[in-house]
């Protein structure tokens, strides 16, 4: 069987990761990635062998800085059976006319409003709805670690409602423009921030409220989750229900930070560190006054990377059946980090 | 050829390192590591294999948290031809009884005074004086970066003069104790720093003073260095010889900061994103008034790994050569990151 063929259009924090997820698998091909400068983003690229496209106004840029070019972006994007679109915030959208004209199937990352196609995308929630799809946009890292804990509780147990607090990481490690530096901010005033009513584009039977707080540090959002379910559950069986899913981990081992956390991934032997799991403090699990309560590090940069990889093959037909598509793209990503 | 065998007494930041780096080479093994705490980084030495060894009043603790000990870490140490020692800074010398009981070699860290023992080493700038030793202090992260640049600019042009400021990050990635947070500290008030007389403890003859000053950052520290040679260059003399340097590596690309040069050491692959050479920013290597100038930044969590292997292979005789031995330690780090 040929391989998909995938271009991955925007080479940042998730194009990089999304184009070595995809070169993992083997039922897919990056057929190329696209930049507009040429950074040392661009040089790792090269190294690694991606063909690289830049826009027209780039093509001078690259040459002076001794970069091989392979075409255009539009080039690119007639070459592929999946366009992943990783282009900052609310540019994927003006990309859209592209794809339409050029009648490839894309895939939009949670920086995109949710109006950028009909349907958002979690692998466990509803992959079923992404089957043979054109379009879909796979929901931000705090939405797919929301989605990931509560699809798993609202099946066994019944959500009655969730009350969240998000405590998210200012910027990204390598960032060195966003802030603050000292300070932490109410992101936004007024209540409820977004993530709730997003968790809603996958399941929107779930009861849901979150308020965001913006703090100076780079390396993981922090959820605080106070669930309440419809029936009666002890901490173990959350525990319990938390191991069996594909895409949560306990973390335990005496670590209580996020910068704990991004250490271990680095003595895993993680690419770039990344922890694509929800981390859940297995000791912070808690029930009180009949609630269940937990934190759980979201690791920003790479939680969705597998989320596209399952995205790429429901659309494109690969794999029927969600639970399969996900141990593969796991058992995958096993090659560039210990699992634990 | 039967293996070197290499015991790592502490398994932190720099020891976890060298245990990576002893397990990459083909003429030596790892052949244990102690811990006193059964945390995320035991955890990941069991994962990894290594053999992990404790005090005897740390064993319950491992027994509680299901990690297997091997043993004690004086039987350790008497399975080894030879120890590096990577406990925390002022307790390395604590051991020195136990190496010279049990009769073997050792090699200390940075955090050490100079006279844990007689000998300072940088694989460049003095490896035949520990060919055959059996004590060696492996000089600081800084002390390694400053000798890197200045033995080979010495050996060239001959060193007049080095004035050189280090902006130090405060605590490394994983840390959650030690600050600041917000503060530039003079680390310390009084002038000069001991990095200065630190480089003399590798190379007598320099004329050397620094100023050192803490920054509430985590990545690598900053060298601002000004040298006054001996004999007359130009801007691209020195770029040659840097390149020209097993252990240096000019930094381009559009990278102005620590930050990005650490993403572009997770996007190259290296273990836990490392950056082991030296980086020059190759942009900021000017002459000014007869004076070379120029920044450099140094990754204190993995610069000195290189230099430790150096030590075992120079101490236990594998290799006579310097350079040779150099460039096989380089060449076994690359199988956990690329070149650039």
């Amino acid at each position: 069987m040929s391989k998909v063929k995938v271009a991955i259009n925007g080479y940042g924090t998730i194009g990089k990761r999304v184009a070595d997820a995809v070169f993992l698998q083997d039922d897919m091909e990056v057929i190329g990635i696209s930049k507009t400068k040429p950074n040392f983003e661009a040089r790792t690229a090269v190294l690694k062998g991606f063909p690289v496209y830049v826009p027209e106004s780039s093509m001078d840029a690259f040459k002076k800085a001794g970069l091989p070019v392979a075409g255009t972006i539009e080039e690119m994007v007639k070459k592929a059976d999946i366009v992943v679109d990783c282009t900052p915030g609310k540019i994927g959208i003006t990309n859209k006319e592209l794809y339409e004209k050029v009648g490839v199937k894309a895939i939009w990352q949670g920086g995109e409003s949710k109006d950028v196609c009909s349907l958002s995308f979690n692998a466990e929630a509803n992959y079923d709805q992404a089957y043979g799809a054109d379009y879909a946009r796979v929901v931000s890292c705090n939405t797919t670690g929301l989605c990931r804990a509560i699809y798993p509780l609202d099946q066994k147990y019944g959500v009655e409602k969730v009350r969240v607090t998000i405590v998210r990481r200012a910027g990204d490690p390598g960032d060195i423009k966003t802030g603050p530096v000292d300070a932490l901010v109410l992101d936004p005033v007024k209540l409820p921030s977004h993530h709730g009513p997003d968790v809603k584009t996958i399941m929107p039977h779930i009861n849901i409220t979150s308020a965001a707080i913006k703090a100076p540090t780079t390396f993981m959002h922090l959820h605080v989750l106070n669930i309440k379910l419809k029936k009666e559950c002890t901490v173990d069986d959350i525990k319990k229900l938390f191991v069996s899913r594909p895409r949560i981990k306990l973390i335990s081992d005496g670590i209580s930070s996020t910068a704990e956390i991004i250490e271990f991934g680095r003595d895993l032997g993680r690419s770039r560190n990344d922890m694509w799991e929800s981390c859940v403090f297995k000791d912070s699990i808690s029930i009180d006054d009949g609630e269940l309560y937990f934190f759980q590090a979201i690791h920003q940069e790479s939680d969705v990377i597998p989320e596209n990889i399952d995205a790429i093959r429901a659309m494109t037909k690969l794999e029927k059946d969600n639970l399969k598509s996900i141990e593969k793209t796991n058992k995958a990503l096993r090659k560039i980090g210990m699992d634990f």
